[in-house]
């Protein structure tokens, strides 16, 4: 049934035609076709069902902030929210206003300023952050390939100001414990980690499995911290989109720049889409749609 | 097993003696009892489970928003998004900051500035708005008993400087169309709807109900609008702690300063919880600490 | 020589074909023809020097604003500056945003809020705030013709939303403690005062002439009084383009939509000007051009 | 009798004990004696009075954007003004909030970004920006024993978290050409010139004097870019607090956090005054107070 209905939706979407824009503010990711499509569902008996580029590993970007988040969490537990809040932020996502009335504390993890905290958790905590960050991505996705994307990375780190802003606010305020150049290096090379969308609907299985990577025994996060990561994604994942994604997909996800969002139905499955072409959000524009024709079909939602 | 979870919570929470303030801006609820404590579930099955002073009605206040806008989204269908959006607000519940940047266009219809387009379009669409609009909620709630509170209602409405600063606002920015008294009585009659605990649940049993009046074969919201509504209560439905609700939570709900809450498990029940005592972001806090207690007894989240 | 250069840059003004627009808001005001064009000098040796349509009484608005809190001032002394402030607001000038941040307390009495507490101030200190108020503007103005505009008021009574809005956030910050119906309705009364050049730039003359009445042995306000009012017409004068003006023409003044701007020169000379196509800040875009042409002619500036 | 009133008045607010607090958030400015203080006044005849430590050079730091502001504006003429505009800010010196909502446009060259985006056109202007902008003070001040301190440089540029922050924003926004690090580089530079009172009184005299420096034949500025300069000092000065200065000393003038203050009275003197205890708006509490009775006993002021 489920192949069934991805070649269907896939399909639909496919002949809608729908227009976006590739995000240029990132040199390495305007270099994408802005063709590229491609979906991937992976249910918790194990299959994978899929459809269109899948062979294609696209930039995380944002999505990730989810596995480092996922990291902080599992090690502070919930002293991490001493660090970071759980609330939307209701302003485009890198907006500095609220960051500075709100006296550098971030709203939630998902949003840039969130994830330099939890970037900056990270570095208090690890020994060598980059390696084991990579480590912690790789025994998730069950994948030892997984990868920066150094390119990306050094793009992204010479251009990205707005980031840079963030953090010296933040720092400005003392909200913010390591060096901001070693805080925005650990932040690139997150958002660079690549995958396909197969690979990344099998990661974010973590988050429909009760915190347990699939098909192991390993318990990565428990199951109240499991929800709260859910309730989070729900309610900050998308920008200033979450409402409009909560309301047309009804799933908790996350979406990023380059075109990818992935989502879980707790219990059920993880599901990954890519199409480089956003909305004015910042959100894949036939992402956001092969979801939200995907909960329909299936009749499906959290709601 | 309801019944003996309900009466564990109860005490539970009763013992622990929480710490709240009560609304005080408004006259009249600052007379009500803060040692008043009830709660009560209603399950798909036609049961009803409480403890505490369920026999005490209380002011629904911005619970009663979730109401206003069913009928208005009943009637216009998706139109009704041309005049409300869906995105959290990211802000005090009343800030007129947000709704100067964006034009005067609300964010969502859980926030005064939303629930008061609301009841500009019901304005519009009805004859007899007041009437029509107690008759819907009695109605929905299979209750001619319910009405408004008149001293609840006059009492607001002589001091309600701020919805008043808010509705002028978007006057000047052309999003009301009516006469700023008309609308402003409207929206505090339906603020000063009282009900008790056991009326407030079985009135929600229609979220959790696919949009059908339980026991009735009348459906008030599709199946899909049933599934918006409920993101929308998610995403928008506390203030500023719609994150902390879905993450202590995990249920779609509206609380409002009368220190009520009600809530949904679609597919399985609807709660609702009285106590005045609210926190600094004006929900109660009674009323999240045994919401929080129930869905983890129960084990039952939708994340 | 006043006489030959107002001349000289009334015709090099009349002549350059500047461009502008309109107040719209206030439908009266959208009236009056676009063409109209007229200046005034009042030196302090009692002579008035003037080209155009200097026999067109046109409406003062916020330059009213300046005789409002002239009389409070010198009523309440420097008690005055409990309920309004004198920093410039750095904001255009009906913006909520910054009221909402400081709690109520207008930044200084020029902009639309400050001269609304400035009203209410009245309000309180005045048997018949209204008759007495505008006797105080006749005393000033030495001429018992001036008066109030009523169709004028009337029009912007009905359509000032936004003036609602401001008023109504702060007397729920409890900075206004008259009704808000009193306090608007002297307020639209002050805006509609009408004058034509000559009696602008001979009722200005006072604060060029240390707070006394020019030809009479009444003084106003003291010395120092009539330097700090000075002081906050430089600062403030001209909504977002205080800074502007003080650039361009280095004179302490005062401008309104209705396209009239006075300002003075302390020792010196007060001038009127009256243009009614107003630039994108709100500020007459030929009264603006004639008074830096003046300073420029004359020699004569502050700085 | 100038010396008679700076001895008159600098006595009569040392008795004052007026209370304030050093800037902490630069260390090296921490250390100074919070007892210093000191005035000198150099009038157009060449004449300097001069009270208290006035052998002591203190930290310009703000005072010192003047400078840059008035290198630029020689090089650039009124070209100047498509890179920073002149309208005073009305929010606290250091705001990303204002500077976001303007696309990374400074309201003024007086403010931090402002001055940031000065010294990135004298960059992009001059050879060698931070030789020759010494020179240029050096030139100014007459004076070739003027320097960098360059403690208080390493000290700034270390800790300067917020400066980081806004020309990182305006970098985003493409308002700054050059690197973060060279602009910011020699805008610590810039606030690190050191003076006493006596040779910053005499350096301001430029703007006392038409743009001419005093005893030479050498013009700086035009007669207009001077008033203009003047124009700007008087509204934007004094970080949020130009209002009160224009009100209580009604002089253009500009103060630093390292309790500096010089002012200007066009056509007589310039007046330089030091005290490093700051009042909540980071201007020198007792700078303040002397100007202000200064203007009062001279009967001088310019409204």
């Amino acid at each position: 049934m489920f192949q069934y209905i991805i070649d269907e939706i896939f399909y639909e979407v496919k002949k809608l035609d729908l227009k976006g824009k590739q995000a240029e503010y990132i040199p390495e990711l305007a270099k994408v076709s802005p063709e590229k499509f491609a979906v991937s569902l992976f249910d918790l008996s194990g299959n994978t069902y899929e459809a269109g580029d899948t062979n294609d590993k696209f930039s995380l970007q944002s999505i990730a902030k989810v596995f480092a988040f996922t990291m902080a969490y599992r090690i502070k537990g919930k002293e991490i929210f001493r660090r970071v809040g759980v609330e939307p932020s209701g302003n485009p996502f890198n907006s500095l206003m609220q960051l500075e009335q709100e006296n550098g504390f971030p709203r939630n993890p998902l949003i840039n300023a969130g994830a330099l905290a939890v970037c900056d958790v990270l570095i208090d905590e690890l020994k060598h952050p980059e390696r084991q960050l990579l480590e912690f991505i790789r025994l998730i996705a069950q994948n030892q390939h997984i990868t920066f994307n150094n390119s990306v990375y050094l793009s992204e780190k010479e251009t990205g100001y707005r980031n840079r802003a963030l953090i010296n606010l933040m720092k400005s305020f003392g909200t913010i414990h390591n060096s901001t150049e070693k805080v925005l290096d650990l932040y690139y090379k997150l958002c660079s980690v690549e995958m396909n969308t197969g690979e990344l609907a099998k990661t974010f299985s973590l988050y429909a499995n009760e915190g347990n990577i699939y098909g192991t025994n390993k318990q990565i996060l428990t199951k109240s911290q499991t929800k709260r990561t859910n309730a989070i994604m729900q309610t900050c994942g998308f920008y200033d989109e979450a409402g409009e994604f909560t309301f047309r997909v009804g799933l908790p996800g996350k979406s990023g720049v380059g075109g990818g969002i992935a989502a879980v139905h707790p219990g059920k499955y993880a599901v990954a889409v890519w199409s480089p072409l956003l909305n004015r959000k910042g959100n894949s524009v036939k992402g956001m749609k092969i979801l939200e024709l995907l909960t329909t079909k299936l009749g499906w939602s959290i709601f």
